[in-house]
């Protein structure tokens, strides 16, 4: 079985501007701090649940993206008035915010 | 369902010399770089397997350290030439290499 029950990664990757969207140019690393404290937050999470920062996820034109495993649930254009919502629901709940997530084209 | 059948995150933090022991510093760029290239090799897992960089994952002591989602399998203590066999038993088989296991402490 896996060390934690659930783990979220949120992309920083940073581009200049100019460039490609990126999710660090579009504020990912608040979304990060925001989760961090969302975590911090929550005794009960410590151990069981884990954030880390990862590099490009992929849909680099709708991010900030993260994706949380075991369920493999994708989010996208991620806002900070967002993470709320997300620690409540999702990392102490275990319900992925629907609205929120991401669609990947297929 | 997730976009990706397996998704593998290899920990790429980098602490000076003298500091607490990291992935970086043990040569995880390289086995990043040797992860990219056994997915390169292998168009049939294109948009099937996902390769993202990420920050520090816990192990430091035991790394360089990666873990595989949806299934949660943990390696640590890496070497560059352990690659092919994750590669061609994890990535392409699906059955995680046994013998690179991380064991977390209880």
């Amino acid at each position: 079985m896996s060390r934690f029950e659930r783990h979220f990664f949120v992309c920083q990757q940073q581009r200049p501007p100019m460039a490609k969207p990126s999710c660090g140019a579009r504020g990912s690393a608040e979304l990060y701090g925001l989760l961090e404290e969302g975590l911090a937050a929550h005794p009960e999470l410590w151990g069981r649940v884990q954030l880390t920062a990862c590099g490009c996820l992929g849909p680099c034109f709708d991010g900030p993206s993260l994706v949380v495993y075991p369920e493999g649930v994708w989010y996208a254009g991620v806002k900070a008035e967002d993470i709320r919502e997300i620690v409540e629901s999702h990392m102490l709940g275990g319900r992925p915010v629907e609205r929120l997530r991401y669609q990947w084209p297929q």
